[in-house]
């Protein structure tokens, strides 16, 4: 049993603009259930997601949920503990006019859409794969199961609402495959208690999320956060085990980059006393840059740098490794 | 003893536009060396490359060599047998007005530049480190030696020439960390001989070049080639023992991003006969994307899938683990 | 005295997410007040905006006005019949990080920002000029007034909050000179009363709005209204006693280019019962394609056709003609 | 009789790469045939282009021409003083993933290209119109004749070869309408005898050239030039009676309209002694920024002033009234 699951009333569309359905304490370990991106109605092949779903009211989040002790300024940062399919098939699609490799609403041009196609992946929890198969052909293939919440975020600054499907300085539809269990997501805090929601899982996703469908999935998610307080962070960071993460979104691409990396030298500018340039000297020669997802409304790249070459340097006073340690209590208790 | 040194005459700066300086046959092992990217005019940290070098006669690379058999619509598949630096210190710099986090000549404001900043690395073989050691204070680090080359490419169609600089269909500046020893690199070929030049050693570099130089060394390269006849290839594209990479070069960064997930996804298809769609769809939950460069005048992608996927499928006729037997029998002989 | 004021509690800093100030009345001309876009903090030159502001509230819109009888689906033609500066003397800076010539928050550089500068512009009624004074020389010149509204924009779809500095298709910081006298704007309507605001008033501005402010007055605003029942509009248009007009917000400018000549492309047919390739040759040999604004969060670029080459066909039913003549009527009045 | 007409050996597909065909001496006016961007391939809209042209030789231009005193570092001025279609019909299309409203080999989708189709404009010189004919319908419309060339260039700079249809420093490709009768183009010399070439007429154009192709037309050519000496121009840039014009060239749109804009501000600021922040506020508040051509492989953006606010400061020493003078004396002579 959930502490929060995804009835009716206990998710939404949008980040901002909603009031909270529950309240979690910093450092208690919360489980919640999340719907996948199209909440639960493309079921079959034939269920073509522009009939079957109600536009924009895609990609529902669980939440929001009010962080205990939460300020503007503050930083949240949220540990994903597990993640976990609820569900045995995981659902694929191309979509009309959306993903990478077609035009969008954005890149607009005058070409007749792609073809809308449902692809479904059996999940197989104990060998820990999804299985793709082809539509037109009998070619077939398992692809390692790598669980990961494509969004997660708290309520934008200055009354700002927005759809859950646009990435932004409050988090939201991130899309980086880093995200997943054991990651630390650090996210500014704006409005009192911070308006946590999360939602949109993939039971996996390559990078680019190029067709603008990941392998979705309804998910056991749990998580536990911390408040750290009178640390404000502007772009949204993540941390993994090796990793500092820095995630830039915004149009075009370079843009997402250049936000990504110039955080991340900052941030290892911060963290080791380089000074600007030095840090940007360093980042330059072994910053990892990937693309989160290049969908419409917003992109977003990772810029990430190996933690070995910080010389023992920690992030927001080592939360990361305190919520490990809190997480996997919950896990084996 | 190099086959092809990189002596006055031997090295130039453009793809196109120039004579071979000698022949390659397919199948047979070539030595060579290449200068660094500032044609060894930096040496401390005292020579400002704005100042010590003349522009734009940057990049060299040594070549054209004359592949024998090559012709136009052929591919040419050259592998990267081995590289070592062939000096004892990496050199890395910023550079007004050039780079990811700067204004450029493109990317214009009326911002002033950067400090313009050099950076030595010692380069120790034997541990197989280079060490980043920042100038404005104590701090101090190693990091792996990952030698690749930065520049190769061949003469361009329709008798254009292009700066090494540039990175296009024809080659030329992909700066990708994949290019390095063991990946096979493949070509378009549009001119008789395919005039094939390389150069831009680096020790290693992150993903995207952010500050625009990478830890630049000389190089003694190893490499063999292959001609596929008749085979044409439009988007270069490499294969290392693990995966299968298609490269995109262009402005914005996200067309760069298209263009190598959609040769990535073609190629796919051809290997594996999925239609375009389901192709499409395989691609999107197992890619790997990239930056390789960021820099002006042409940005890199590289778009990646885990040969694994294929189920058993080859990419060009199985070139690529030829030229690897080919290649350890030179190392060993 | 105007029918809505700019005091406390008449204006604000979001489309969506605030309650009616008033109602207007299809057909009825209203008057009312705007802010210049620094709510009147900056008076001096030595008011620098990024002292005397308060980020991100900028660019307050005076409004919104409950439209009697628009309701989701319908658009609404807001037709501008007069603006007059209500101020002696507009105001133009720079700004850190703003603009089009200089690293922002989202094309984010290591660079130091340009100096922040304020320059104040003499307005003379009588002779419609507008006097540019520069700070470091006696230069002198006088530009000609040419008033327009920077920023007009109904409630966003689906819950939706944006900052009204946001341009898109609720309409926003449009920044297009030509949202002057004589205008209509069509916006499509997304909630009961389509909750219209206005402000940003510009004494004029170049296209591009290139330093990312123009030269700034509060405006007294005369505009009529019409509800255009059942008609839906996507992309924000515009008409003028000359030209259609088309106006995409988006980032990168390519995008904000190709929705505007999308849409005008997509309009012209409809009007002419041209084909959409016939249509796309008419516009491609006519258009005229400006640069609205250029300064981030999101880009304008308008696509205009001049209606002489459109055979007669009336755009919306004729409503541009019916709102100048209810307009001049009031004038006269 | 032309000085230099256009068979074969007197026009190709490159700038750079091709020895001089004929000797220009400055400020005295020569005529010149250029062939429309088809090579006159297309002559029924049976012929598409697609299938009767041969890529990538498209955009032939006439030349290069030695100018008489041309030395690298020099400006060379080239003022066109007559332009007449040499053909009584001028010839438009779309063309397979070429175009702004279309994927192209750049912006790449996986979607079917547009239908290709030929529009032919009957061109009448009496009344100066060309007539728009609908291929689906009786729709038909005249347009205003308003000649132009879309490609004048000089050989590139370090030995580059470009083709034809890639507009850069070098001029190129630029497609803008302001290059009609009238005015003057101002480009930096790199090789001795600045090799001018020119060609791509256009009947007409509307700004960004949106389907790709402009009314195509052979040109009867007067031009005169002059070299100013020891005058670098970096920026491509353009003068008529009333604007001072800079040209960007670049991808994407917004670091053409940035380069663009940029060097505005720097022109201004040189003519007119306003240091750099006064002349960019100078420029913001007055500029005109128009599309030239929006369609791969670069993008134009043409950033203008009028000439009226710069009280009094001429461009190039009177260079554009000299030459208005001495074709003005061709044209009745």
């Amino acid at each position: 049993m959930s502490d929060f699951d995804a009835e009716p009333g206990h998710y939404g569309y949008t980040f901002g603009g909603r009031e909270a359905i529950g309240e979690v304490k910093p450092g208690i370990p919360i489980t919640l259930r999340t719907l996948d991106c199209f909440g639960g109605k493309v079921r079959t092949v034939d269920d073509l997601p522009s009939r079957v779903c109600e536009f924009p009211y895609l990609n529902p989040v669980t939440g929001p949920l009010h962080v205990q002790g939460a300020q503007p300024g503050d930083t949240l940062a949220v540990h994903v503990v597990s993640l976990t399919p609820s569900a045995p098939v995981g659902i694929s699609s191309t979509f009309p006019h959306f993903g990478a490799l077609t035009s969008t609403g954005l890149t607009r041009t005058l070409q007749a859409p792609l073809e809308e196609r449902v692809w479904l992946y059996d999940i197989d929890l104990d060998r820990q794969t999804v299985r793709y198969q082809a539509r037109n052909s009998a070619y077939a293939v398992d692809l390692p199961l790598a669980p990961m919440l494509g969004t997660v975020g708290v309520a934008p600054v200055a009354g700002e609402v927005r759809q859950t499907i646009v990435p932004d300085v409050h988090g939201g539809n991130l899309d980086t495959p880093l995200l997943g269990p054991g990651a630390t997501l650090y996210l500014g805090v704006n409005v009192p208690g911070a308006l946590l929601a999360l939602g949109d899982g993939h039971a996996r996703q390559g990078d680019g999320e190029v067709c603008g469908v990941a392998v979705e999935v309804a998910m056991d998610v749990t998580i536990v956060v911390e408040v750290i307080s009178g640390v404000p962070t502007g772009t949204p960071r993540l941390e993994t085990d090796t990793q500092l993460v820095s995630l830039g979104a915004a149009r075009p691409l370079e843009d997402a980059f250049r936000i990504s990396q110039e955080d991340l030298v900052r941030h290892v500018a911060q963290l080791t006393g380089l000074d600007l340039l030095d840090a940007y000297q360093l980042v330059s020669q072994t910053t990892h840059a990937r693309a989160g997802n290049v969908v419409d409304p917003q992109y977003v790249m990772s810029g990430a740098i190996d933690k070995r070459y910080l010389n023992g340097a920690v992030a927001y006073g080592g939360v990361h490794d305190r919520l490990i340690t809190l997480g996997q209590a919950s896990l084996s208790g």
